[in-house]
């Protein structure tokens, strides 16, 4: 039996739930939960904010902890070997995404907690492709973060080979915002952070940021135009997304890794005048997970969390909900 | 003194004016215009659509011709050579763009026929630099409409690095779209139009396309989901970008060069879920245009055209204005 935590119906308490989970996959590992780290993305599914839920509900897509088990046919990973998995538990393998090494495009991709049981439990399953080995130096207490949060804002920088002599800009300085502006200063790139809080932007210079913005005068935003190559969102907000794109140099992009639920309006203009670009991408594939693993080993980057035991994680779940969480709460046993 | 055709004031006839363009820049080449295309944007800048116009207004921004004079600086370009000159007329050849290759990006640019008299003239002065000589195979006759119509459709193909094994959808089959047509179809790629008459459709087919959909059935926008690397839109109407943002491929790109003037309004999950863009570019660097005329001569690429002499030329606006033209309309004396 697994012994996990499950929400029984939408937005309900985390409650002790147990499942037995069957027979081990050929393909499968089971991985002893050491630390899982909490993000929005539990929240919204626990909420069913975007349908896809289903009940008993068991959050937890940041997990870090050790091979317990593994299937008859999985030969790279082995027993007691630790390692973390995230939003993604498995892929279909042949696809063009697959294929082509862009697995976290995968459109047949099973998803940590979606129609699954994910990492809020003392043990969880995952096919062995999705669950990746930390690396010498990377410290499993922290880990968890990276493996969504952290490969999220990573992904991009490889996605769109983003020069160290870029500038860049994040919106949103929290659980993704903090990470990407440790590997955007590790990456090399002048960082500016957007904020509107005095309070976050000391932190923000402290977490890696050279220069801040003030996101709230519109004067400030204004200047700023034909700045940075690229402008990340990490929010979950409607902002005014043209004022954003004007903040672009020539070729620049603004990219979301947030998943604002209101369309965003652009003026086609701003676009065509600088050959800009838009866009968005979901988490990142194992390959690029690893890259990112060997990466904030290199550099020394770890996720700044804050520890809070499972028995208390409706504490935890309400601390992340109300804004307090400094940057990302991970949950242990 | 130079004599052209002019709008005295917003939408008004052209008449016969003369202007005396002074000496001859040292950076300057005067040419002696033989044909001169006519574009959309000529009928927005003669209407002041955009706010930027002055008066008297000369259109003509897609000329062919031979050099007439060069200035004391000009060593590349001779007199007797054929030409062709299109929306820029200089750059400031020290900004980060210009000294990039990426002189269409220039916000210092010269626009031809802004603040500036156009090729709708017996001879049109421009910088050298943004003056491209016509190789051998392009016929001057309908050369005109690849230095602006051409150069804007051709642009996105380099600047992505599309490669020959994309699927390419193209919306709008006019002056812009029957270029791209025929450009993909010489790349390489596979490709399809997105058309709404009957008509279009068969010629679509003759003019590169290798399919065709009904742009105004929901159903075949939706059946085509995941299909296209690229899709180009060459139109400036209104359409529901989101549901041709979901006929893209992961990866792929909605790409814009027609100046939609709404507001452009996506979704960010459709961005994100499949790691898209959005984008938009303004013609093509100098570069950039040689290389067009090469290959179109190459592949025998031509606009298809109407021709109308310059005292008709009230007669094709108005061609152009009520949607006749088939495709594009060239002016000469």
């Amino acid at each position: 039996m697994i012994h996990a935590y499950a929400a029984q119906e939408p937005g309900a308490k985390l409650e002790p739930f147990e499942y037995d989970p069957g027979p081990l996959g050929a393909k499968e590992v089971e991985i002893k939960v050491d630390y899982c780290g909490l993000c929005h993305s539990d929240l919204s599914m626990l909420n069913n904010d975007w349908g896809l839920t289903s009940y008993p509900f068991v959050p937890g897509h940041e997990v870090a902890g050790t091979i317990a088990a593994v299937g008859s046919d999985v030969t790279h990973l082995s027993v007691g070997q630790v390692v973390g998995l995230g939003w993604h538990a498995g892929y279909c393998e042949t696809c063009p995404s697959c294929l082509s090494g862009d697995h976290n495009l995968c459109s047949q991709a099973d998803q940590t907690i979606v129609g699954r049981h994910g990492g809020f439990a003392d043990k969880v399953r995952a096919e062995a492709t999705s669950v990746i080995p930390l690396p010498d130096g990377v410290d499993p207490a922290t880990a968890g973060p990276l493996f969504c949060g952290g490969i999220t804002v990573f992904n991009p920088l490889v996605q769109y080979e983003i020069s160290p002599t870029s500038k860049v800009a994040v919106i949103g300085i929290g659980g993704l915002g903090h990470l990407a502006l440790a590997f955007l200063n590790a990456w090399g790139c002048e960082v500016t952070a957007f904020t509107s809080s005095e309070a976050k932007r000391t932190e923000a210079l402290e977490l890696g940021a050279h220069k801040t913005l003030n996101s709230r005068d519109a004067g400030e935003l204004e200047a700023a135009a034909g700045s940075f190559d690229l402008v990340l969102s990490t929010v979950n907000v409607k902002l005014d997304w043209e004022a954003y794109v004007n903040t672009l140099k020539p070729k620049g992009r603004l990219h979301f890794v947030g998943a604002t639920l209101e369309p965003i309006k652009l003026g086609v203009f701003s676009l065509i005048m600088a050959q800009r670009s838009v866009s968005g991408s979901p988490v990142g594939s194992p390959a690029t997970i690893a890259r990112m693993l060997e990466f904030a080993a290199a550099h020394e980057i770890k996720p700044v969390v804050e520890h809070f035991k499972f028995d208390q994680v409706n504490e935890a779940l309400a601390h992340l909900e109300n804004g307090q969480a400094r940057y990302r709460v991970v949950m242990s046993h």
